[in-house]
């Protein structure tokens, strides 16, 4: 293996492309060259990386010759288009899209929850659901401390979750506000569902399409990707998603019930241990984590870390993470970084 | 007992004040005179009832002769110092604030939830906090099927439950924005609290004063004010309350677990049954209860209705309710009807 790598980025115009590339100027990866692309409408884009301005490419193909890494950062289904593509072309897929999570051949990877499930890649390897990831960044050093029965989590996520056209849409809706006008709401909170709602001043209690037993498919990430990056079925999770005019950072309210008691000191010891992870808990000075505050941030939050008064065993606290960053860019290219060190570029019947 | 009233509203010019006067004009209750009342500081503006100029006058001890029901909408200290001495003077006072909740000889009354817990009043009845109604009215008609055993809320709190001057605050960061400019935060979390954050595309894990256990008194509230509305303590009730960029109505999503199951069908009948609760449950039309939808609306919207894939016997539910009407300023309204239905003003001790 080459000690620089060629790296693609699918979707390099969408919010989390850009936000990969602001953090693969500052990354101590080896980058022999950087490949953006895109679909045909964007192509020809300009993008600045380390004072070079590159032009974006449509996504062929062919694109991927060459490449040793490629981050998928597009919808799922270019992930399903152009994902064997790459891996066939030899290169690793670190995909964004929720299209192979779920996929029994696929690692689905937070790095410092789960890195030793990458070692048996077949080439595509899965970045959790935005929510996923800063949950579970929260409840993985306490289940290092103690078995969990169940979480309830409830949701509070950004627009930014919904690409760059959700965020202008909250943006044009605050500016139509102050001029006394009206702007049609068009992209949430699905871009491809019948209805829109306004965001702004608003709360929608719908992050991605309905599915089974009357969940959202956002939920049902949350529950099922966890199950799958935690190895075990037998938490019992279970929530609610509420999008909410907030433009950076998820925010999640969990009730956790542990199998033995993790008190507030125990809890804030094990959470400020965790790579990744920082308490913000210092009620008597108003300090808890919120969303404003971690806009350049990659850590995740912990905060208002409380006994539950109303269960043995049990939790409430509020969790804050930047959704392009560690819920998405970030975690990305954590898990190319472990690649490389664990140098897993040669996997089961495919070596590159 | 005469068959009109004279009304007092004392914090006529604040939020809930000018929201039950509007109420008024349209209420069935027959009104001899209403008598604004608010700090000195506000004594002498004008505002419209029924088309005339009610001139607002300085709350003193000698406000309340010849009142029938007095409205206090003001905060606390002002209950403290002058509900006593309404009921002295002859009048029934409905309080809003969270002076008297907890006092044995209060009752804590919402009409459709325990109205004859009335029955006994000694002249001041509390209105109970805003989030506390929301929950409790979509409790309330599940309760009545089976015995809930646990409750787990996670609110989402307009900016109205922090008064006139945070509703100000959220429009004034707003325009600033949009300005380019930055306007400190001043009014919330907390008004007299030590530190105040932006609200504007944030959320504030802090609703009222910490208080015991690091929950807040806000958390507390939903909690003690819910044991003493239902009636018993067996019900676990925990959760965290959250303020956000909204500007009226408060939404909570809440997991109930009861002792026997209540699956989706039967919980919509069991809400739609019940007065003053509406169901908007129609995934497949993208239907559910959403915070700008009920500017002007007195009922509390329950949605997203789900048995917890985490635990049998549980649900998963979003209410949505505004927070200065049946929140606040409904409630209280409602309270005073029913006083007149039933005729209480013949009291325990007390006759005026």
């Amino acid at each position: 293996m080459n000690d620089k790598y060629t790296i693609a980025i699918v979707g390099a115009t969408g919010a989390v492309g850009r936000t990969l590339i602001k953090l693969l100027e500052k990354s101590s990866l080896p980058i022999q060259e950087l490949i953006l692309l895109a679909s045909s409408r964007s192509a020809g884009r300009k993008i600045d990386f380390l004072g070079n301005q590159l032009v974006v490419e449509e996504t062929t193909d062919e694109s991927f010759y060459g490449v040793d890494i490629a981050f998928f950062c597009a919808g799922g289904n270019v992930s399903k288009m152009y994902a064997h593509k790459a891996v066939e072309s030899g290169a690793i897929v670190i995909d964004n899209s929720s299209y192979f999570r779920l996929e029994e051949d696929v690692p689905l990877i937070i790095p410092e929850v789960n890195p030793n499930a990458l070692n048996n890649h077949k080439g595509i390897i899965a970045n959790p659901n935005c929510s996923t990831i800063i949950m579970l960044m929260a409840l993985k050093p306490l289940l290092n401390a103690a078995n969990i029965k169940r979480v309830i989590f409830s949701t509070y996520q950004a627009v930014s979750g919904g690409g760059n056209q959700a965020i202008s849409e909250l943006e044009g809706q605050i500016r139509s506000y102050i001029e006394g006008e009206n702007k049609e709401a068009k992209v949430l909170p699905v871009a491809s569902a019948d209805k829109h709602y306004q965001i702004a001043f608003n709360l929608l209690p719908q992050v991605d399409v309905f599915d089974e037993g009357y969940y959202t498919k956002e939920e049902w990430k949350m529950i099922k990707e966890s199950h799958k990056i935690l190895g075990t079925k037998e938490i019992g999770i279970t929530g609610t998603c509420v999008r909410v005019p907030v433009f950076w950072c998820h925010a999640e309210s969990l009730n956790i019930e542990f199998e033995s008691k993790i008190n507030r000191e125990k809890a804030i010891e094990l959470l400020e241990d965790f790579p990744g992870v920082k308490v913000l808990d210092k009620p008597e000075e108003q300090l808890y984590p919120m969303p404003l505050d971690f806009y350049n941030d990659d850590n995740v939050y912990v905060g208002r870390i409380r006994e539950d008064n109303s269960l043995p065993n049990s939790l409430n606290i509020w969790v804050v993470g930047n959704q392009l960053r560690k819920g998405a860019a970030t975690n990305a290219l954590q898990i190319a970084e472990l690649i490389v060190k664990k140098n897993l570029f040669v996997m089961d019947g495919i070596n590159n």
